[in-house]
């Protein structure tokens, strides 16, 4: 199942820390530090299209990749999305929110509400991720 | 666990169709067709702080809503979120988006497209939500 229009068909959707087959955990490049996409990696539009095997395998993996970035990041709050409105292919935003983000406490795709820039994260970060999610329990691919 | 200055703690949050003891959904008063809440009853901040098995359920319960409202209001996509920023007490927005709608493709945080009310729904909409998530396989309270 792919779709050739498809971004998350045709490429990772950022830098990747994980993949065990059926879905991935990448790194975003947007401006808000440890954004993270977890992508069901083949082209299904809706969770309850999924058999509810892969439904409880994606959201494992979805909160192995929240509970590595409070570990690292201590962020205020983690937020979690499944849009889909744009791109119609499975995919979830885990992201570290912090007090003074130039968005909080609004959704990041809200109005912003101060200049603060990204934090930077360091340089092991993607590294200190993946070696996290990996290690998290009950992630049977 | 409550908190005397929350909100979800002090109030259902919206009509209740669905409450099992551990959490509930509600229709939200909010001005899009369908818009449901799935609220854990206790306090508890982030999904990461329940342990995997109340996890599990609390997203079986939201993906039962999402079954629900596809069964009943065939939306072009359904939109999943968790965030608590302003209320940290874990709560999911299970929305239910059509092409038209007032922020489509944006998120129903994001900028507003076009002037479209919020679609109509049937007034005996609240019940036959409430015996379609009732009824759905797997949600052992």
């Amino acid at each position: 199942m792919t779709d050739s229009t498809c971004v998350f068909c045709g490429g990772a959707g950022g830098r990747v820390v994980y993949d065990d087959g059926r879905c991935r955990v990448v790194i975003a490049d947007e401006p808000f530090a440890g954004f993270c996409r977890v992508v069901w990696n083949a082209h299904v539009r809706e969770m309850t299209d999924l058999i509810p095997a892969d439904r409880r395998h994606l959201m494992n993996v979805v909160f192995a990749t929240e509970a590595a970035l409070r570990e690292l990041l201590s962020p205020h709050k983690v937020n979690l999305s499944s849009f889909g409105n744009v791109v119609p292919h499975l995919h979830w935003h885990v992201v570290p929110r912090f007090a003074d983000d130039s968005h909080f406490p609004n959704p990041i795709w809200g109005n912003r509400i101060r200049e603060t820039p990204a934090r930077a994260v360091a340089t092991d970060f993607p590294h200190r991720l993946a070696v996290r999610i990996a290690a998290a329990e009950g992630l049977v691919p």
